[in-house]
């Protein structure tokens, strides 16, 4: 990584969330479309159009520091999506697919939550409060799309025990 | 993966969440001496610590479901580690090693969170009641060790900003 100041290793980790999002915005459909339950598929498919705009505010961020709008590799959002494909490919029983497929969405979304606490920590800390704003804006809507598939998990888990 | 049932997923999901402990028991004490201040590097060591008993109580979750306790390579946990050990080498100024090196370790208290999270629910989903304050008390301690961090990252932009 080589990183020689806070703001290089700012830009470094927002080209690995760039990348991260523009991953998830590849895999979404397809992970939708996998999906056996109607809720599932749905909130797929909202944190689809979510993720959209998320990208677009990290190239405003991107703009604001006058820096170029690029990605750079993150093995471990790689590592994360390869889990959800073999997921997919793999499905046999539609209630075992789902499972698989909120845990593989849930680490995605903590993966994202941990990234936006560091991005807004550091551009608190460099003084760049003009991009803290976006930022939150990205970390609190994957926080609300962790919440709503945990609420699938639960509801899951209390129609199996009903 | 070929999982055909939900207990095979939950086994193989337990799986990769020790192969990743163990994995943060031979980075931690790395990290914690590469970490500059004070207050990060006795995080990181009481984390070794706990990281040790976490092992522990996956390996009595392994016996009581009756499997061989074994890991599966966790290629998210291995992309998450190999950027920390990068930060590690990499390290010139203290203050932006201390920086890369919480966001690291935030990553990993991240990962584990959520992949206890996905345990506890399939536990529940199976009726492994005997398995899931385990995962539970796991689940509390990432997230306390996260709070924890985060408090570091917190206290040290206030530092840079009066």
């Amino acid at each position: 990584m080589a990183e020689k100041d806070l703001r290089a290793l700012f830009v470094h980790q927002l080209k690995d969330t760039y990348f991260a999002e523009n991953a998830i915005l590849k895999a979404l459909p397809q992970m939708a479309e996998a999906a056996q339950s109607e809720e599932l598929r749905g909130a797929l498919a909202i944190h689809l159009r979510e993720t959209e705009g998320q990208v677009k505010r990290l190239e405003q961020v991107f703009q604001l520091l006058g820096e170029d709008v690029k990605g750079v590799d993150c093995e471990a959002m790689d590592g994360i999506l390869d889990e959800a494909k073999s997921v997919i490919s793999d499905c046999d029983d539609p209630e075992v697919c789902d499972a698989a497929m909120l845990s593989a969405a849930q680490a995605v979304e903590h993966y994202e939550m941990t990234r936006y606490g560091t991005l807004i920590a550091f551009a608190r800390q460099l003084g760049k409060q003009n991009v803290v704003q976006a930022l939150n804006e990205n970390l609190e809507e994957e926080k609300a799309a962790d919440r709503k598939l945990t609420s699938i998990a639960e509801s899951r888990v209390n129609r199996q025990a009903a």
